[in-house]
């Protein structure tokens, strides 16, 4: 058993050095709902020195909402953005000698790509045609996974063990109560049932099948450090391998 | 007699196809002070069928007052916010197979690095570490060319034919009557006497030493298009080859 | 026979200077897609030393797209940002001795205003709760026109004299060859059978029944004072009394 | 003897809810830094549910930087800029039925406005013209508190419980070791000495006189719902009245 643990990273929000204590991968917002040309050099040094695999954050050009308000742009527009975001993380990483891992959406562009094939193949083609070697992130069956594969990405399905579920596998919504969850105890153990037993409890206590390859831990939560170094040791104590999406794929391709 | 006429494009503003037909450099906005993703690749377009050299135009992040407004941040910052640019749109164009020749920071950025050290060290650190055959613009006797030399830069003075000038040489701040001109044959007139002369009349009537290898056109005043096209008649007509400096310079040096 | 000329202006875009010479309402744009504290300012100085009535234009936070990309905001925050804008403007405008006369929201928040009841209806409650006197713009036979009728507000029906129509009377995508005219002369001639005739040709041809209170011309077309000065002429030539739609509701309401 | 607490809310990051509990007024964002007209009527509502006093917290337009850095704007600029955020959030407060209390200028604005005239003059005369009632925070005898004096305006002068200060009584830099204090029984021990003894040790031990009429602590650090509880009621039990800064200034007054 082997699965990576992500966090969004170079907010300016959280306890990226905590954070990064305890996770796999990093994806490093691109100044587009968060961040700067610094806090982007910055963010893959702290993950450089602390082993961490380095990710592209893309987001839609909104920083008043975070990222987190769907914008209708045209396919072209979201290749170019998304193009733009991961040559810039790319250049900054090469030249501390750091190669770009993976690829994850943020927020709202992560949701439409989910469930939108023109936002998802406009994403994939962007990745593909910069750096076939990276990997896409996204939920579990969705279009952009499909789309990525087909753009002959690898791509890695990602659950979330601080999030609620609802019973058709999708996320709650944020403005539900207990769509985020706090305590590190029960954040652990929903991690580990998804990857010893790829399932999650959904909110109304179905048991809903799930297949991830990462983990994600939200990094603007109070005790974001915390809730990832006890998740992980829970995951570690079972015996699961933790390790960057791109070690694990890279063994299971060979 | 060689000269580069270069013009600010890219901006959603003017007329970028008009100027492009007598342009040889054009300098991109890279989404601080203007544009976005998309323009960026279409300005670039635009220019490779034109035939023009394609530079970037590196600003503050202020969309809010078009670059125009001086900011202090750290010499890293500066450094940081130029590499972005420059790499962001290095890759979108040789995306399309384009080279990039030349950077010329933009507005407040610009007339920080002709009189700050700090500033245009910075600058140049940023511009040679990612690129030593970028050739760096600024104004005549500036810090940003004296700072571009010393990082092993090839620097290129400009003259703005269309732009007032102070008896020291400096230009006259654009909350001056007479900062801007805009009759086309005053515009062309000036350029001759840039080139040929090596001088500029001053509003005061001074006559002014200048050396410059590139001549810049404002593509935000009215009729910019034909403005440049007026200019570049004149320039051909008086026997003066225009032709992009990145080209003048390589004949230069050989 | 009377009607309104209005043009968006304070986007640093055109010239705003030429316009205020032949429209009769300004829509001032409010710092979200183009514009700031500054340029608020003095083009409500502008338009009151023009004698133009002055209204807001708000819109979607998007200065990168300048307003034209959709976004999917919910009710709460369209109704806040909308009245933010309502409220600074009026504030700006009051201080300078303005009141205002008029709400037409911009771009992509008009668009959506047209057909999304929804968005119509948080338009139309922020504009109600700040000030029942200001009259709202928008399409004939919209949602935004009827939902600011059931909130108590005087509304106005807008047709468009420089662009293209389809044949069910919504203007031609941006996208389309044809749908922005740039001849004075072909504008001038739409907008008087606008008012005299209440239609509007198609580009296919169909002949569209049209009835509008205002007609709307843009100010970053290149020419846009000469354009709306050749319409007004037309118009008052054609015996048409061109005056601020305030003044004509009021007396039509008398 | 009494004091005012305050704290910047409204900026999407930190415990406001938790602040709220413990200070008397309450600096919020109004866009330009941080926040959105949503985050402003929320923030707003929370203060007023707690019986916490509102205040604006202008600031640069510079979201990327957190107004952290110093923009160089025409006093025109800088006047017209506080106007806007002042008008909107009393615009705000008051169709929730809440009068505001004060204004305080935000990061790099607030640092000139403390050093530099014509910034201090410039937000004074934008608040006084405005509204004459409003309290303007600044440093102790700062440029601002001066400039706000002569323009008629109630000034309270502010001391940072949190933050360390050399020895000229100035704040240390946030680049610095030591500048910013996160334990909250050493920051209210801080807090106690301001307000009782008028002074505060230098970070080098230095004994520095200080008047204050109001007491910052920070939202952003962690804990800072603790800390501020702590400060409170340590100051409490020594006899302090914890007040806003408008209640207490109305009685002396009086």
């Amino acid at each position: 058993m082997r699965v990576d643990i992500n966090a969004d990273v170079g907010e300016s929000a959280g306890d990226d050095a905590g954070l990064m204590k305890a996770i796999t991968s990093a994806n490093v917002a691109a100044g587009f709902h968060a961040g700067s040309a610094t806090t982007i050099r910055d963010t893959i040094r702290l993950a450089k020195a602390a082993l961490v695999s380095v990710g592209v954050h893309p987001s839609f050009p909104d920083r008043e909402g975070f990222g987190r308000r769907e914008m209708h742009l045209t396919a072209t527009e979201i290749e170019d953005l998304v193009g733009f975001q991961v040559s810039v993380v790319t250049d900054i990483a090469r030249s501390d000698g750091v190669a770009l891992q993976h690829v994850k959406p943020h927020g709202a562009l992560y949701n439409m790509a989910a469930r939108d094939a023109d936002v998802a193949a406009a994403i994939a083609r962007a990745v593909a045609a910069f750096d076939r070697a990276l990997i896409l992130m996204g939920p579990p069956r969705s279009e952009i996974l499909q789309c990525g594969r087909a753009a002959g990405l690898r791509v890695a399905a990602e659950a979330f063990a601080d999030r609620g579920y609802e019973a058709d596998g999708s996320l709650m919504s944020r403005a539900k109560a207990g769509s985020v969850i706090h305590d590190p105890e029960v954040v652990a153990a929903r991690a580990l049932r998804m990857v010893r037993d790829h399932c999650v409890v959904a909110w109304d206590g179905t048991l809903v099948a799930i297949d991830a390859e990462t983990i994600c831990v939200h990094g603007d939560t109070p005790g974001a450090g915390r809730i990832a170094a006890r998740l992980r040791g829970r995951l570690e104590s079972a015996g699961v391998i933790v390790t960057p999406i791109g070690a694990s794929q890279a063994r299971t391709s060979s």
